[in-house]
């Protein structure tokens, strides 16, 4: 045995299960967890467990939430006529910090992949059909990843969408601000020429 | 607020304070907790909470311990004779696993900064001043820091130490396997000559 605490050990394992957090990083982290002030370790604990117990998924948006529905979709100040379709949680926290949309959301949780056995139902697609029918949205946004995956998912709605008469868009592909475009790859660049607007 | 969960907003800001992990990172793991097997969560956050609710410290050695004394302490298959002197816990832990050490080890928790208050009391000097005296003790080996602090409290020690008719030791200072000397820094190299050795 290399630690001299059991407990220890069974932390820094743990926390090397982590993404992104290898050997090293969980050792520098389990001393850290061990010497801090208590209550900044132990509130830790208590957010990973209430994080588990108390937040689930939105049943209207696809959201994390701990209402039902999210305070999102509860919050009458939002536009509930656009509806900006992501794959995941994370994407509608980095929308909303943005600050440029004020809509609601609907979260996939996921991009259909017929050969993994996700389908438009896995998706919750009939339920989005369902929302773009029954509550008068004007415009449905895609904000789905541009990979192979999010853009074949981005297709097949923009298709299942099209007969209901509502205005479909897709967020704009092309150079991220701060770059440079001669470090730009070559379809960002293409999509960006393609994409590009009158000043 | 950017989060439809003010619980896993708690989480991220909690998970950010963690040393070397930014906002980024904490969104991330965050996210995955929330979204991982129950019991890896779960598991993780009862860790934490084990590690400070029954890991102290060794009143005999100064390291992290569950047990008084610490398993390496009671370990009577460990050279009881070698004492091995180091900064932080976590120092024990590099050295055991170089699997080139098999005595025992004495942790001081910190080097002597008498600007910041840190004294010769606060490492518990005199204790392992008394444990050389009574334990038969042959060699003092000090693993301190190559750092200005690391090097002033091995002076320190050395001397204090001198008297007692002990022979002292301090691990070698030189260029780290797997490293270039093209690239060493002048103090290393300065150092790396001062021990060289006949081969």
């Amino acid at each position: 045995m290399q630690y001299s605490s059991r407990h220890l050990e069974d932390l820094v394992g743990r926390l090397a299960k982590l993404p992104g957090i290898g050997k090293k990083t969980a050792q520098r982290l389990a001393f850290h967890l061990l010497r801090t002030d208590k209550e900044e370790a132990v509130g830790l604990a208590a957010a990973i467990a209430r994080v588990r117990d108390e937040v689930s998924t939105c049943e209207r948006c696809g959201n994390v939430a701990e209402t039902q529905p999210c305070y999102f979709c509860a919050d009458e100040r939002r536009d509930g006529t656009v509806l900006c379709v992501v794959e995941h949680p994370g994407d509608v926290l980095a929308l909303e910090k943005s600050g440029a949309y004020r809509g609601q959301y609907y979260v996939l949780r996921g991009t259909l992949a017929p050969l993994d056995g996700v389908t438009a139902a896995d998706l919750r697609i009939d339920r989005l059909l369902e929302r773009v029918k029954s509550e008068g949205i004007r415009e449905v946004i895609l904000a789905l990843n541009p990979t192979s995956q999010g853009e074949a998912t981005s297709h097949f709605l923009a298709e299942v969408l099209g007969g209901l008469g509502v205005q479909i868009t897709r967020i704009a592909r092309g150079v991220p601000m701060g770059s440079e475009i001669e470090l730009s790859d070559q379809a960002t660049l293409a999509r960006a020429l393609e994409g590009r607007k009158q000043i």
